[in-house]
């Protein structure tokens, strides 16, 4: 089973737009050249868009902690860190994950 | 982009067995059977697994339709109607899903 982790963060509605392109230019990074980043899915509210969901899976643990220590990930955390006006984030076990193979 | 929803889920604790046991079936048929649901990803709170996450991805708005008017997902409400104490359903537009090639 990949960890999995759970996020909600709150942006600064003056900001969403500055946001928005680091944290996909983040996430695509991530993607792409680390190893055990499977997934990352962000999605906002339809009614209020500034809050922002996180769905993100990881081969394992070391994973998650070798991601949240990469240089592409602290720069997306020193430019978002004024953006940003509330961070939750989850610890959850997996239940299920089924996907189509693609 | 796919059509994605987010549920949070509570579950009377003294029946989490069998709501487990459902949903299970229910994910792996739909995601097996269904052209269009392209992925449901189930996770518990770690601390309060009787507190559930849905992050769901389909292939568009008329694949989630198709979905919940299915046989199965039909049988899943009337096997869990009780097993569920409190239901939010999220409408998210996708911000960013980012995923490797499997």
């Amino acid at each position: 089973m990949p960890f999995v982790r759970v996020a909600e963060l709150e942006i600064d509605p003056a900001q969403l737009d500055g946001y928005t392109a680091a944290v996909r230019e983040e996430m695509e990074t991530s993607v792409r050249i680390e190893p055990g980043v499977l997934a990352i899915y962000a999605v906002a509210e339809k009614d209020q868009p500034h809050k922002l969901r996180f769905f993100e899976m990881y081969a394992d643990e070391a994973a998650y902690r070798a991601h949240i220590a990469s240089p592409h990930f602290r720069k997306y955390v020193e430019v978002t860190k004024d953006m940003i006006t509330s961070r939750r984030l989850l610890d959850v076990t997996p239940v299920q994950l089924s996907a189509k193979k693609r």
